[in-house]
């Protein structure tokens, strides 16, 4: 560059600081993973300001029953204001006041995990809000609601981001998007999907201990929800398949996912307390499963994508107990990592592989946070 | 919904559809990655139109000495056309006639490997060019000239994405650049930047083959540059540890990079017909390293960024033949793959990981599509 175009260049800066965006943020829910995007948000601001000239504000805060609202931007001891001068709220006040106050660039951010909050979209999207999500329920209903909701996404020209609804803040949903968009032929798509199963089975191949030791460590140390049937059963993890599936386009219902539910029939409608009483009537089950593997192997819940995706207008869809041997890439991980193999037709046999922590708070938040930011640069 | 909402949703979709917006690319070098870039845009043309609303025009094919150029678009045979109709050209040329014809919305596309080229950088986004590039020496410059680059684009308005620069078409860069902005304290970058040098060590630990054999059949495959001291001298890896660094906002320039030159002195300067004929010359050197390794150990050529950094502005960034252990990450890959493991503040000791091809003319071009993709879902 020469030094004429590098003064010009210099005289441009003054007006383009000028050019910061606002981006308004309503949220949804501040449990483990809505609290921490709150701190992360407003630990953020600052940098994310000066880097990228967008400017966030948190607008609205709200859970089930209360919620607090301020135009100009809520900062400091959020809890503690929420708690004591939180208000009754319903969608409609909300996006009222989004509306008189002419806020631009609105996105509400789905941090429930709420059935019922879901039925909130169309009119958050009808009064202009954009959705960043990381309910995964929004994307597992049935697929007449999936397409009417990006239908009504497309008319109103709005977003809606949910990255974090498999493997947390791995890059996983934008690289599939992103390939499948592109034209690049997934043809496959194999991982381990749920953070608490993997700690189980990786816990179960490497120690000695018993199965339901292992699960009862778990459950203590809140790695499974408190009744571990929930990730026992394996329906998160087929809705995480289900979610991958129709990012390709696929046209599968959840009923389609064949899920191998590991909680005999026998403990599937025990109370909670009776079940984590009965824990150790699985270990035979587990013992034998291990006993029957052959040298190398070991036991894997592994999430599985496949069929001839060019013909057919649904995937084959399968969550499974399987022994896997120690080269696969599923052998391979440790702790409560996830982990997830793309087989794509450029990519051939050696897919791409993406791993780490699928689950967490903290890890969770950050990936959500993330989906605001790339939203907010493609705001104006 | 509600079936009032959904009928009156249903009326705006014939407004929506008109709303597609044309991309204007100008496309500089088509050989392995230009080449299979142009023919995936042409396959995919109408899946994108119909997907994203996205109409990608191809309004300029360009190499070192020829273009072809059309405000309507090429289609068809371009090599051809670029062979038969091909006219000189200089850049003010084409940025002129994007202006003359009122184009919008042009993506200059770097494929070459100029370091030339560069310097129309400046030029083409002064002229409203934003840039896609899978050339990487734009960014392994000095460090002026790096952020000189970046205050000219934000002064302009214009975006720059270079996905491809590490990793292919693997979701590296942008992985860290979001991780980085949305406060995610990234603590260490390790792993295995170069698919020839990963060819290389995995065949020569999986197999009793000579050092020799395995480097001239990768030479023979097209896995190493025709002169394979490009690959060995370890310039290349590098430069990709460069990059990754200044996208976490550190000041390294390539001088600060420690390389280890796998080509002995003795070998540097010599025609390189002379270096392939005495390439059995390596052989007792690799050999006596490999001997060296301990049970279970292999060799891998390491990239490594790491350092305090949040006191220091600048990283140790280091490039080594490294003796790793089998439960390392970088031990289990296999074939020409490229993998890389991000350490940061919340996932802790896991880090994530991301493996694939990181090298290949088809994949290249797929991320450099994908670059394509994401800045044209920002523009209007």
């Amino acid at each position: 560059m020469s030094t004429e175009i590098a003064i010009a260049e210099k005289q441009r800066i003054s007006l383009n600081q000028l050019k910061t965006k606002c981006v308004n943020l309503f949220i949804f829910g501040h449990g483990n993973v809505g609290g921490n995007l709150l701190d992360q948000v407003l630990e953020g601001l600052e940098v994310i300001a000066e880097r990228k000239r967008i400017q966030l504000r948190i607008v609205a805060i709200v859970n089930s029953r209360k919620a607090i609202i301020s135009a100009e931007g809520i900062r400091g001891d959020w809890r503690k204001r929420l708690e004591t001068n939180g208000t009754n709220w319903d969608i409609g006040q909300i996006i009222d006041f989004a509306r008189s106050h002419t806020l631009n660039n609105c996105i509400a951010v789905d941090n429930t995990a709420s059935r019922q909050f879901v039925d909130n979209y169309s009119a958050l999207i009808a009064g202009g809000f954009h959705l960043v999500s990381s309910n995964k329920i929004g994307n597992t209903l049935e697929l007449g609601f999936y397409k009417q909701l990006r239908q009504l996404l497309e008319n109103h020209d709005r977003e809606y981001l949910y990255e974090t609804n498999v493997g947390a803040g791995l890059p996983l949903i934008d690289t599939i998007k992103l390939l499948h968009l592109s034209g690049e032929n997934i043809t496959r798509i194999r991982g381990i999907f749920s953070g608490s199963l993997s700690y189980i089975f990786n816990t179960f191949s490497e120690e000695e201990k018993s199965f339901s030791t292992i699960v009862r460590s778990a459950v203590t140390n809140g790695l499974t929800e408190p009744d571990p049937r929930e990730d026992l059963c394996g329906n998160d993890v087929g809705r995480k398949l289900l979610i991958l599936a129709r990012e390709l386009d696929l046209h599968n219902e959840l009923e389609d996912v064949q899920i191998e539910n590991l909680v005999p029939d026998f403990l599937r409608n025990v109370d909670a307390s009776v079940f984590l009483d009965r824990l150790t009537e699985l270990d035979p089950i587990f013992s034998e499963k291990k006993k029957n593997l052959k040298e190398g192997e070991v036991l894997r819940y592994v999430a599985d994508l496949r069929g001839d995706l060019s013909v057919h207008d649904k995937a084959v869809l399968e969550v499974k107990l399987k022994s896997v041997s120690a080269e696969d890439a599923l052998a391979q991980v440790s702790g409560s990592d996830s982990v997830f193999q793309i087989y794509t037709e450029n990519y051939g046999s050696n897919p791409i592989v993406i791993k780490g922590a699928g689950a967490g708070g903290a890890v969770t938040a950050r990936g959500v946070l993330g989906d605001i930011l790339r939203l907010s640069e493609k705001l104006h």
